[in-house]
């Protein structure tokens, strides 16, 4: 089977008629007979055309906007930097090129796909960015329905075919997990995003399959909705277990703030007691002490790729997913070896400190609240 | 001199033809011949009619967008909340009626009007916001040329007659000055916002006032880009001078937590030893310990109230400034009493503490580096 889509032409050749006339037959133009019309139709069916192309793009006029709509709450998307390092890059990219991001926040996935439609049939937009796939996510099949051009920000897997761009969580988690059990860790916890967003379960996987492959065991997840509050909620329950975890990797960085803040509350050593790790890095894991070790990367040239991504898309009709490095692991003071253990040659020795710790911890804890 | 603004009707009357036809002649659209079309215009220059008016929007097909250009580095503005919080209000608004934000960042003010200039050229957008005022912003003449409906985020003298949504600074500084006053504070300097920003300069100008009202002598004030990092620097440059602050100001959250990490940095207890203030709240200032005391205001409320009066300005061709209430202080655990100081009653005790403080912390931060 060929890679290469379906042009017009290919109807044109098929139908023994010129291109002009597939054009005004495919986008419902005067200019050629119903029986014409109707053929051109079928033929396009059948091989497989879609009007998602830069035949479709260049018979309307250009609204040279692209858009993007959110049903996370505008006001956590407020709180963590990544949202506007993202959209920082898409405008870098935009402006670069004379065209405007159009943006709109909504309560819900179906308001999103309103606003999709509405904004696509109107020529308001010539393409969109979806942020926060989701699992079997109902706006891939509505994007395909009315050929509106778009790319995923997340995994191809997740994308439904739409041109995706990505990079690798499960390698950035593996790298990171693999990290602190070489420092001894043995009960690495994570305090999760929203549960249902394709990454966050990507996520999740990793950190479990990667767990179980170093013999880690099961970890603790809690899931959030990233708000600063939540985080520090989700840290205090992991913390106050008897079975508390050395290590907690956050999925946002106020969340991972809040860490550090709870661990202080708590009369916890950052990071002899524990050690704390922020995905993604900002300001925010910079100015705080210890500065939080994080997943680092470079979220505005994500927010630049995506968009090139997309108007290539728009202009060609056809772009390539496009990976992205994955984060790679900054570490600052917020990391350290557990006491007792040395580094990844003495893998019984730490399991038996991490074992004698957990049996003196929660006495502590309880005894003795900062 | 009447108030009343000059209306079509006007024009009208005078020229001795239908409303339509002043229309037609004011919208350079066919329907009026050559010579009632310059009469009609000479007659709309003469009475001061602008387009600036309901007439205006009446007569254009509804872009249903509503514009925002901004020239602040996109990545800084990702950092405070702020800026997301003040979008995620006007979204609410502009989201239950069905309209959308347009958004583009842009380098410098220049490139903003032209942004200004075609977004309404093309009929893109019923109206813009401004925000981040300069002192004699040039944007305000060109929107003034355009008839371009605009409402301005600041203060009403800044905003050379557009309608301005704002809340008083001056007087919220005041009171965070007065308290820390009350509190045995006598030298309280501020790490303040970009020094070309008409909030900026009102600010600079109160903080001033304030303290020469109160005997506490000329404040320090360093001006920043509003980074954590430049926050950072400008806490560590107040901070290691002889006769260093008891409190610090910071104009925005991200600078007061990275001030907090200075004070940790160079062995200052938080709030024994240095006070700090955050202005705006937002979730950073509530996960840190201590907490940051913070001038607290609905963020989102402003950009809704932003949002609604741009809106009442497109459909009725006017509309009031409006005043939200001033931030409130909200105190946490990073503001106390000057050690020494009982309250307002010792002004002159406190002075001497500060004194006494001033001559020996020099010595402690340099023999006891934390």
């Amino acid at each position: 089977m060929s890679r290469r889509r379906p042009t017009m032409e290919d109807i044109a050749r098929r139908a023994g008629v010129s291109k002009v006339a597939v054009s005004y037959a495919l986008n419902d133009r005067p200019g050629v007979s119903p029986g014409t019309r109707a053929e051109i139709k079928r033929i396009a069916r059948e091989i497989g055309w879609r009007p998602n192309s830069a035949a479709r793009a260049l018979t309307r006029a250009r609204a040279d906007a692209v858009g993007l709509v959110s049903s996370r709450p505008a006001q956590l998307l407020g709180a963590e930097p990544f949202f506007m390092g993202l959209i920082s890059g898409m405008q870098d990219e935009l402006a670069a090129q004379g065209k405007a991001l159009t943006l709109q926040f909504v309560a819900d996935a179906g308001q999103e796909m309103e606003v999709h439609r509405r904004w696509w049939g109107e020529g308001r937009i010539d393409g969109v960015l979806l942020t926060d796939l989701r699992t079997d996510d109902p706006r891939i099949a509505l994007i395909r329905e009315l050929g509106l051009p778009a790319v995923a920000i997340g995994h191809p897997d997740a994308a439904g075919g739409l041109p995706a761009v990505w990079s690798d969580d499960a390698a950035a988690l593996g790298q990171t997990l693999r990290y602190l059990h070489t420092l001894g860790h043995r009960s690495v916890a994570r305090v999760a995003g929203l549960r249902d967003l394709d990454h966050t379960a990507r996520r999740d996987r990793a950190h479990r399959a990667v767990c179980a492959e170093l013999g880690m065991g099961e970890p603790a997840i809690v899931h959030t909705d990233y708000s600063g509050e939540a985080g520090a909620r989700a840290a205090r329950g992991l913390l106050i277990r008897p079975d508390r975890p050395t290590a907690i990797v956050f999925d946002n960085d106020i969340m991972a703030v809040a860490g550090l803040s709870v661990a202080d509350e708590l009369g916890l050593s950052v990071p002899g007691e524990l050690s704390l790790v922020a995905w993604d890095d900002s300001q925010l894991t910079r100015v705080v002490r210890p500065g939080i070790t994080a997943l680092n990367r470079d979220i505005p040239a994500y927010g630049r790729h995506a968009v090139r991504t997309l108007l290539t898309l728009v202009e060609e009709g056809w772009a390539e997913c496009l990976e992205d490095g994955p984060a790679r692991l900054l570490p600052r003071g917020s990391t350290g070896p557990v006491v007792g253990a040395v580094g990844g040659v003495a893998g019984a020795g730490a399991s038996a400190a991490v074992a004698t710790s957990v049996a003196v911890r929660p006495e502590r804890v309880t005894a003795d609240p900062a």
